[in-house]
C-alpha cells in the first residue's frame, strides 16, 4: 500500500480530519432537517453504528435554525449542506453547525463570500468545497478530460477562499465514473495541502452502489489518498456507515467490531455453512470488540484459516473443532456450534 | 489506471483467459457434484446471470465421473477442483472436464504428477495452481512475509509443472487479508508469464464479503493485474457472479446489462427516491442491453447527472423531467415516473 498522503489537518469540532488522524467515516441524513425529532433520531442511530460526522441538507432558513436544537440531541459534529444562498450559511453557523459544505463560487458576489469566510474563520468552522462531475461549469478548454475539468473547478473554489485568507478547507471531487474520480483525486492530491473527502457520487442502490463506491474509495485509499469517506447510497444512511467501516477494515486502516471469516459453501461442505455463518453474523452484531471469528465448512482449508482467527470453528459432518488463537480447544457437536463459538467470543 | 499486465493466454475450452481477452467472471457450485440434476440446474442459473467458467468440487470418483453427465446439460466450461488424489484428476479429465484446479505438490510422488501433466497436456486441459494463505507449507525462512511465502509456495508448484514441460497454467494467491493478497499478486505478476485468477479467500457472508472481495479485486484490477475473477461468498454462487460484473462495470472493464445511477436520498428530496429507484432496479432486471439509466431526486445535482445518462429522470415535487442522451423529452407526472422511464428504456 502507498504511504498515506500527508495532508494538513482540520478540526471539525473535536473530530480531526487529515494529517495522521484515523480516516473518518461520515454520512448524511435523509430526514427533513426542519423536523428536529426525526433528524435527531436518525443521527443517534448513525452514532450507534459509528458515524463520526454527519451532514444535513439546509434548503431554507428554518432548516438552518433547526441545527441549534438538533445539536442538543446529538454527540457528533454536524455539517450544514448549502447551495447558492450565503445567508443560509451565516444562519447555520449562528445555529452552531461545526462544518459547512458549500461552493463559494456558487453564492454570488465577493462580498457574500467574504461574509461567509469571515464568520467561518471566527467560529473555526471548516468549509468543504466540492466538485461533482454532473454539475461542472462550462469549460473554456474542451481538450481537458472530465477529471481535469473537475480539478480546475475545485482549484477555483479553493483560490476564492485562500484569497480571503481562509484555509480551513476540505475538498471533494466526485463522479459516478470510478476511473474519472480516481484520476481527479490523484491529480489534486499533489496540488493542494488540504484533507480530501472521498466518495463516488450517485452510486445507486445498495446492491450495486456499495460495489461501485468500494471500488472507488478502496483504490484511492490503497493509493494513500483520502482523509474522510462517505459511501453514498440510495438507502438508509446507516448502510453508508456500515459499508464505510467494512472498506476501512478490509485495508486494515480502522478496527470496528468483529470480523467474520467464512468460507464459500462448496460441494465439499458437509454442513449448511451459509446458515451457520448467518447465525453467527447476527450474534456478532451484539459484540463491540475487534475480534476475528471464523466459520469454516471444510476440512481442507478450514483448520488453517480458522487457526488464524481469534476464535473459530472448522466444521465436519455433525462435529466441529473449536479453535482459539491457533490452538484447538475441543470438539463440539452440531447442535452447539453457534452457542459454543459465541461463548468463547464473549469470554475472549 | 495502470495498463493491464501482459499475460500468456490459455484456452479453457472456448473461453480465453489472459492476454487481451476480456476479464473472465467465474464461480463455483455449492451443490453435491454427484447430484447431476441439482448441479446442472445451478450451473444453468449461473450461466443466465453471465457466469463464464464454473468450478465444481470433486471429492471422490463418483463426483469426477458425474462431470460427464453434467457437461451434457451446460454450455460453459467446467473446472474440476481436486485435493490430494491424482486419480481423481485423471478421472475428471476422462469425464471431460475443461480445466483442473489442483496443486501438483499435494498429490505425492513425481510419477503421479507426471501422469496428470501428461493427460492434461494431451487433452489441452489447463491447470490452476493456487496458494491459500491459510494452508501454507511451513517456511524454511521465517523472515519472509506471508505474501512472500505465498509467492514462494506458488513458484514451487509452477516449477513442478514446468519441469514436466507443462505450461497451460493459471495461478491464484488468495488470502483473507487484502493487503497481503495484493502484495502477493503484485510480486508474482512480475515473475511469471501466466494468467492470474484473482480473489479474496473466505471473504464471508454477502454484506461484508462483497466489500472485502471488491476492495481486493478492484485494487488489483486498477493496478493492471488479473485475468479472471471470483468473488468468494458464503452465499448462493449467483451473488458471486453478479458482484463480479459490478466490479468490472465500475472500472469500465466489461459491459453487462444496464447501469443504474441514483442519488442518495437527502433532506432536499421531495419524492421517495429510494422507492422509485428500487422499482426501477427491479424493472431493469429484465433488460439485457448496456444502458445507463438515472433516477435523481434533487433539482441541484439531478439534471446534470441525469443528462449524462442514456435515459433519466430528475424528480421534483409530483413531477419529473425525462431526459434522453442529454436532451429533455418532456415533463411527467409522479404516477408515471417508472412506466414512462421504462418505456423509454425499452425503446432506446
Amino acid at each position: 500500500m502507498n504511504t498515506r498522503r500527508k495532508s494538513k489537518s482540520i478540526q471539525i469540532d473535536r473530530v480531526t480530519v487529515g494529517g495522521s488522524a484515523p480516516i473518518v467515516v461520515q454520512s448524511m441524513t435523509n430526514t427533513d432537517t426542519r423536523d428536529v425529532m426525526s433528524t435527531v433520531a436518525q443521527i443517534k442511530e448513525l452514532e450507534e453504528c459509528g458515524c463520526e460526522l454527519v451532514r444535513v441538507a439546509v434548503p431554507d432558513a428554518e432548516a438552518a435554525r433547526a441545527i441549534h436544537n438538533i445539536k442538543k440531541g446529538i454527540s457528533i459534529p454536524i455539517i450544514a449542506d448549502i447551495h447558492f444562498e450565503y445567508l443560509l450559511a451565516l444562519e447555520a453557523m449562528k445555529a452552531g453547525c461545526d462544518g459547512l459544505r458549500l461552493n463559494p463560487g456558487n453564492i454570488g458576489e465577493l462580498e457574500k463570500v467574504k461574509a461567509v469566510a469571515q464568520a467561518a474563520k471566527e467560529r473555526k468552522v471548516p468549509i468543504r468545497v466540492g466538485v461533482n462531475a454532473g454539475s461542472l461549469p462550462k469549460t473554456t478548454n474542451p481538450e481537458l478530460t472530465i477529471a481535469q475539468q473537475m480539478v480546475d473547478a475545485a482549484l477555483r473554489q479553493i483560490h476564492l477562499l485562500e484569497n480571503l485568507d481562509f484555509d480551513l478547507i476540505k475538498v471533494s471531487l466526485k463522479a459516478f465514473d470510478v476511473p474519472t474520480t480516481i484520476e481527479a483525486y490523484q491529480d489534486i492530491a499533489s496540488k493542494i495541502p488540504y484533507p480530501l473527502h472521498i466518495g463516488i457520487t450517485e452510486a445507486g442502490l445498495p446492491k450495486t452502489g456499495i460495489i461501485r463506491s468500494t471500488v472507488g474509495i478502496s483504490t484511492l485509499l490503497y493509493l494513500g489518498i483520502g482523509d474522510t469517506i462517505r459511501v453514498s447510497l440510495t438507502a438508509h444512511p446507516r448502510e453508508e456507515v456500515m459499508a464505510g467501516y467494512e472498506i476501512l477494515k478490509s485495508l486494515n486502516l480502522r478496527q470496528h467490531g468483529p470480523v467474520l471469516v467464512s468460507c464459500p459453501s462448496c460441494g465439499r461442505a458437509e454442513v449448511d455453512i451459509i446458515k451457520i455463518a448467518t447465525e453467527v453474523e447476527e450474534q456478532l452484531l451484539k459484540i463491540d470488540k475487534p475480534i476475528k471469528v471464523a466459520v469454516m465448512g471444510c476440512v481442507v482449508n478450514g483448520p488453517g484459516e480458522a487457526k488464524d482467527a481469534d476464535i473459530g470453528i472448522a466444521c465436519g459432518k455433525g462435529k466441529a473443532v473449536l479453535f482459539k488463537t491457533g490452538k484447538k480447544i475441543r470438539v463440539i457437536e452440531e447442535k452447539n456450534f453457534v452457542t459454543a463459538l459465541m461463548a468463547e467470543v464473549e469470554r475472549f
